[in-house]
């Protein structure tokens, strides 16, 4: 016998393996959907499952703790079946519902927007929170105005087209005769097409009674036509818009007829198994194969996103014509397949800040085979085209007043200006907010702690998740409120350690420090603590102070204090919601009131998703990037020093928060 | 042992091969030439070697007769090897000889003119001609002055950067700096590039000290940057200009820099084993795999072209950037792989008359894997690209003149008019004049008869050869010529028919017919009779029929006569000379003063050569394509009446011919 048997619990889903195959390609095959980050490399160690009969053969992990080894605990990636098996896939390591980011049945409220659905404004559930109300967010709130709605026009657009059959007094070619017709429609000085649309063509026209559908592409100022249909399928194209974060990939399924958000996705990116944050990705991208493992990761990242998308909605892959990816610089050239060596070496060169729009195929992505590939147009090495989207989103651009966008990313982006100027830096920020690097940090998923409050007399934590679900983890959003509730209640001090002498369980100490305990194990969805660190802290304050400290140089570098900023741009992963206040009590944000704040969610993926349904749109980003100036933060002794002032909760310089010394 | 030696005579050159390989596949591998028009299915009977030493294993063939197979002929493709042997290759078997269409020594005389060099006017041997010399073609003659001589701009042009490089205030991505510098020097609005040359582009331009050639391609009115080249190379650039005919297929090697033409070869279109015109071809690629089989075929030709050509003249095939094609519309369909079906279908519409420019590689053609291929623009279904390229050489599109253009080709195309308006038609000519489809004809290769004269006394025949070397076969000017003779010297009567009574050994009965035999084996180079067989003359005059008639209908039906068209110009691949005295005589052509004709050659290769090396003759091409009115002949009475009275020599109403009359 060289098979064996599997049975995948709870489902109780049963497959036919070969002997040897890893328990997580045997779950692919059943359709048992398993987290993992690394991809099968045995180093995130989230695709843990519980062995319940029989023996498979694994290498030692330092991943596992004993205890979780005595329970039969395995990494699926990790452990080869030669035997008949019970694998029990714990909540935590499903992948599933892991993948969803946010409530995927819900549709956009308007037509032309381009803009994101938000979570519906009540929890059913526990809410005890209702301060940020005002920001949650809205078209209508972030200035999105009908101005800003350019007519239909998408990066792929379907055209029926009923044509004339040719006669003796007609005798224009076949492909002739469509563009003519095209031509009757719209205003197409050059028009293109491959020789792939041009082969069999005269039978399709034929057979299909010379009713077909054009679909054109807007390609660099000229029209391509992609592809010709057989009859009407006018009614039917999809779009997906991507934000390839260095933390998080999120795709959004589009309606490209009815300009709808039908799903949204999000997952991490598969290449963090690689290295963190973009250096290290850009050194390990100059080893042997190092750029083709990064490359491919990001593609299988997006495969993945785009066929569950396509699967939950019903929709074909052949259906979908169009792709529109926002990312930083680094993102878009291990997306592309090109060397990025350049990026990160003096003066800092990519090697091209506006990527030809190509066919999706050509860098491995599966949707129609002719269908396109775009991106957010970059601006320099370390301001990608995540940032032009979401300044496109946001609007600041084409505005009197003078606006702070700042997106908190794992590489933070600050661009300040209005309508007439535009300046922006870079730095460091970290993937602490975005729930990686974090020991019970996730990202902004169902059963996400993103709101908590601690009670002062006893310590316990009353949370709300997404979802309304028992919890898994805590997302940015609830990390920032957990550190203003530890240093409210004194469980931290001012520089954000532990207080070690206070009479409570929930803090302990843990294998080299203190830490401290947000949700016992028996009250969590996974079965174990959720907890914060001593270094999960630390590492939530460095990435504060380089926001703050990024903001405050650059508005220094420009002349400007942040009392001449009349409105602030959040974006970021954290989740939903961000509660402003809480964010000024640690530091995070400048100490103003908090109307002049707006939380605007992924700003990447609404740019994305504006451009991805409007030509007018792409050239707005074109001009923004243009537009934006780079300052070089790197070796800046003022950044340096505004970085280490930070460090503090809210900072060293108390004057800077007086709402917060009183 | 599994292998044999073959040893090639004359040249002894020797192979160790195979057991099992056909004597063909066996000479490719030793670098020996031999003639094969079907690619080795066994069909055209070109590839005759005769088995000096051993023995091949061959099927029966009906090509050889008992006499030849008793002198050990076999058919190269045929004939497997399992033992030493030793092989001649006869003369009229050696293919690199008979590929060469003319000289290839010579250069091109003039800059810019795109015009083919002409033979030398004197030939040192035999010299019986001279009334010929003012056709001899040479580009003022065909009226290309210095106002059709556009600026240099051929389909790939090679442009040398030497890039500024970056630094801290300059920091323009890599491919911004390109464009950048492209930008400098030529208006570009829209230039576009592929994935393949960014992604290695940061490396390429620092490893090169930033000094780095750009290709730069015209499609479609926009601009591509094609390929980035290391360093300079922008001296080292070559391009094919290819005439695609039914019957024959002729490449020019031009230097895209110098725009001389380096070299010049043909070779019959390798579809004729499919079926001898266009119409066989479209009903044959309509049978399973049909297309396919034709695609390759022509694809091989123009492949064993280029790289015979490119190998002659020691250049790269990877500086070889862009091809340029004319042929008629079903060629151009094979070619591209289209399927031609409606073509010959009522209200007959090809599938594209504009075809896209294509990479090379996309249709098979082995240059730069990422040159480019271009095609004049076709005017329909029966009149192509080379019509439109022969009508630009010409120049009477932009003259006030009133002018006929003959194009002589196996499909036969007239065109009627001057600058203001164009009309044109097409009829089937027939493969006769270009040497295939007659007993001993052949291409206008070295070695052709193409002059002769019958001295009337005792029947013998003086002659020239192509190259002035002993005689192969009668290429189409030599035909036209011995036809006139025949008929001067009473050899056939006013119907063609061979005159049986007459005393010379000259004419023999051969299997089912009379036949007239020009020279005796003794004195060909192939040891074979060289002759006319009374079908050879019928074909012939059914030709020239046609060629009379559908020029006579034309003008009829735009209300003209012979008398009104004030300049003739004659294309077709008959040899370099056409006695326009003797297609008179015959009535192939009308009976008007010589100094109204002009014999272009092949105006086909000739136009495309302009095209290919600017794209201002592109833009005209485009005009011209526009401009022609066409006229369907098929089932046209007028036309049917017109071939039928064309049938005689020189015509059944000789009043049309006073001068032969007399």
């Amino acid at each position: 016998m060289k098979t064996c048997q599997i049975t995948f619990l709870p489902d109780n889903k049963k497959i036919t393996v070969e002997k040897g195959i890893t328990i997580l390609e045997a779950a692919k095959g059943a359709n048992v959907y398993i987290s993992s980050v690394c991809g099968g490399d045995g180093i995130c160690g989230k695709c843990r499952v519980i062995l319940k009969k029989g023996q498979v053969t694994t290498e030692p992990t330092g991943l596992l703790d004993p205890e979780e080894i005595a329970r039969g605990m395995v990494l699926a990636c990790q452990g080869k079946v030669f035997e008949d098996v019970e694998i029990e896939i714990p909540p935590e390591s499903r992948a599933e519902e892991g993948e969803i980011l946010l409530d995927r049945d819900k549709r956009r409220p308007r037509k032309h927007s381009g803009w994101p659905e938000t979570q519906s404004r009540k929890h059913s559930g526990l809410d005890i929170y209702s301060a940020v109300e005002e920001l949650e967010s809205s078209p209508k709130s972030f200035g999105i105005d009908e101005a800003r709605l350019f007519t239909h026009s998408p990066l792929a657009t379907k055209i029926s087209l009923r044509l004339p059959p040719p006669n003796a007094t007609d005798t224009v070619s076949d492909l002739a005769r469509i563009y003519r017709e095209l031509r009757k429609k719209a205003s197409l000085p050059i028009l293109q097409t491959g020789l792939a649309n041009i082969k069999g063509l005269s039978r399709l026209l034929r057979e299909n009674n010379w009713q077909v559908t054009a679909v054109l592409g807007k390609r660099n100022g000229t029209t391509e036509l992609v592809l010709i249909e057989p009859g009407d399928t006018s009614g039917v194209n999809y779009g997906v818009a991507i934000d390839i974060g260095t933390t998080n990939v999120v795709a959004h399924l589009i309606d490209l007829v009815s300009e709808k958000t039908l799903g949204m996705m999000g997952t991490f990116n598969k290449q963090i198994s690689y290295g963190d944050d973009i250096i290290t990705r850009i050194i390990f991208a100059s080893e042997k194969q190092g750029l083709e493992k990064l490359h491919q990761a990001v593609t299988e990242n997006i495969n993945n996103l785009i066929a569950t998308l396509a699967r939950e909605h019903r929709i074909k892959l052949a259906d979908i014509t169009a792709v529109m990816c926002a990312g930083n610089t680094t993102m878009m050239h291990l997306l592309f397949n090109i060397d990025p060596t350049y990026i990160r070496k003096e003066p800092y060169i990519p090697t091209a800040d506006t990527l030809p729009v190509v066919r999706a195929a050509e860098v491995g992505i599966k949707i129609n085979p002719r269908g396109l590939l775009a991106c957010a147009p970059n601006v320099s090495s370390y301001v990608g085209g995540d940032v032009t989207a979401g300044l496109l989103a946001s609007g600041m651009w084409e505005k009197e007043e003078m606006a702070l966008y700042i997106d908190m990313g794992t590489n933070g982006e600050m661009v300040l200006g209005n309508k007439e100027w535009l300046a922006c830096c870079a730095c460091s920020v970290g993937p602490a907010f975005e729930g990686s690097g974090i020991k019970s940090g996730t990202r902004a998923i169902k059963g996400a702690i993103q709101r908590l409050q601690i009670t002062p007399s006893d310590y316990t934590v009353r949370f709300s998740t997404i979802g309304n679900v028992p919890p898994r983890g805590i997302c940015g959003s609830g990390l920032i409120e957990l550190l203003t509730e530890m240093r409210k209640t004194g469980l931290i001090n001012r520089a954000g350690k532990i207080t070690p002498d206070l009479k409570t369980p929930c803090i302990r100490a843990g294998e080299t420090n203190l830490e401290f305990v947000v949700v016992p194990a028996d009250k969590s969805e996974t079965g174990r603590d959720i907890m914060i660190t001593q270094p999960d802290i630390d590492n939530l304050i460095r990435s504060k102070a380089a926001v703050f400290g990024g903001a405050r140089t650059l508005l220094k570098k420009m002349g400007y204090t942040f009392k001449d900023v009349e409105r602030f741009y959040i974006a970021g992963a954290f989740g939903n919601h961000l509660d402003i206040a809480k964010a000024i009590k640690i530091g995070l944000l400048p100490d103003l009131t908090p109307d002049k704040f707006q939380y605007i969610g992924n700003g990447s993926v609404a740019g994305a998703t504006m451009i991805l349904l409007s030509y007018g749109a792409m050239k707005n980003a074109q001009k923004i990037a243009s537009k934006m100036t780079y300052l070089e933060l790197s070796d800046d002794s003022t950044f340096h020093e505004e970085f280490i002032s930070a460090m503090f909760l809210p900072h060293t310089d108390l004057s800077l928060f007086p709402s917060v010394r009183h």
